[in-house]
């Protein structure tokens, strides 16, 4: 699937009460957005697919709907790890210390390079790659694009660099330490 | 096929002449950088593999090396269309004036959201797209992904996303005149 952005903005209480409680009767929501299908519900809908793990890679992220997607992913079981960018991570509207208060795994580079990737493994079988940084202005004002595969070439590829990552980036490799 | 970057700098003379001559005897090249298989020497060819058009929708294009690959499948008689981000093509070390300056067709935004895609799209046949902006630091310097895809329903997707950003940045659909 190939989903494109800039994403209408629409209401996505209906997809986290439903994966909050699967089977519980919906509670229509009272805010005015639409809640129909757009980029960014299949995003989110995919994102929700996550039963056992969910590697996140993004250079920028500061939707705090998806933060939530993101939580309650979390507090359902599902081991998320992070991977940022020191630099944008400080960023006024940055959700990572929500994400880290919330007690998700969160590490980040220690480079003057970006940490420029913007991808998402599910269940380390689906890769959620594109141009898409996790911000409401990319989603609601730029034009973007996220490419959700489950080729399992493409897949294996992302993971080993993510693993990567995520050993290069350990607080204990830090060396900004005397 | 996946590349990530950052790249080891490299010499692509070599691969540019063989573009521009090919079966010319090799002159080696005075310069001090190895000329091995890197991530950007791996890119450089698909872009190079072009022989009847080249769509770019980039949202930062100021590497040097990238536009010198660009500019020569352009004299070779490869259709090029470039569409790119109204904010970035101004700042330094853009290579989209040069490649205005070349004859080649140049498109671009017309608002406050960003033109944020890196895609391009090799004789409506190959996509490479990832998090790379064909910048010389992106290159060199950030944690990039690019994917090379030949699986038409992507390619299609991508070929009607361009055209469709190709029509509406169309300088006749302008409305900033009075």
């Amino acid at each position: 699937e190939v989903l494109f952005f800039p994403s209408r903005p629409c209401c996505i209480e209906a997809l986290l009460a439903e994966a909050a409680e699967p089977g519980a009767p919906a509670r229509p929501c009272p805010c005015p957005l639409p809640s129909g299908d757009t980029a960014l519900s299949r995003l989110v809908r995919r994102v929700l697919s996550a039963r056992r793990s969910l590697d996140l890679c993004l250079f920028s992220f500061s939707c705090p709907q998806l933060a939530r997607v993101v939580q309650l992913l979390h507090r359902r079981g599902v081991r998320v790890r992070l991977v940022t960018d020191a630099q944008y991570m400080g960023l006024h509207g940055s959700q990572i210390g929500r994400l880290r208060h919330a007690g998700i795994q969160v590490r980040h580079d220690q480079h003057s390079g970006y940490m420029h990737h913007k991808f998402a493994i599910v269940d380390r079988r689906m890769l959620i790659t594109g141009s898409l940084n996790w911000t409401t202005q990319a989603i609601q004002s730029n034009r973007e694009n996220v490419l959700v595969v489950e080729d399992a070439e493409y897949v294996k590829a992302f993971q080993e660099e993510f693993e990567r990552i995520w050993e290069e980036y350990n607080p204990a490799n830090y060396s900004f330490f005397p």
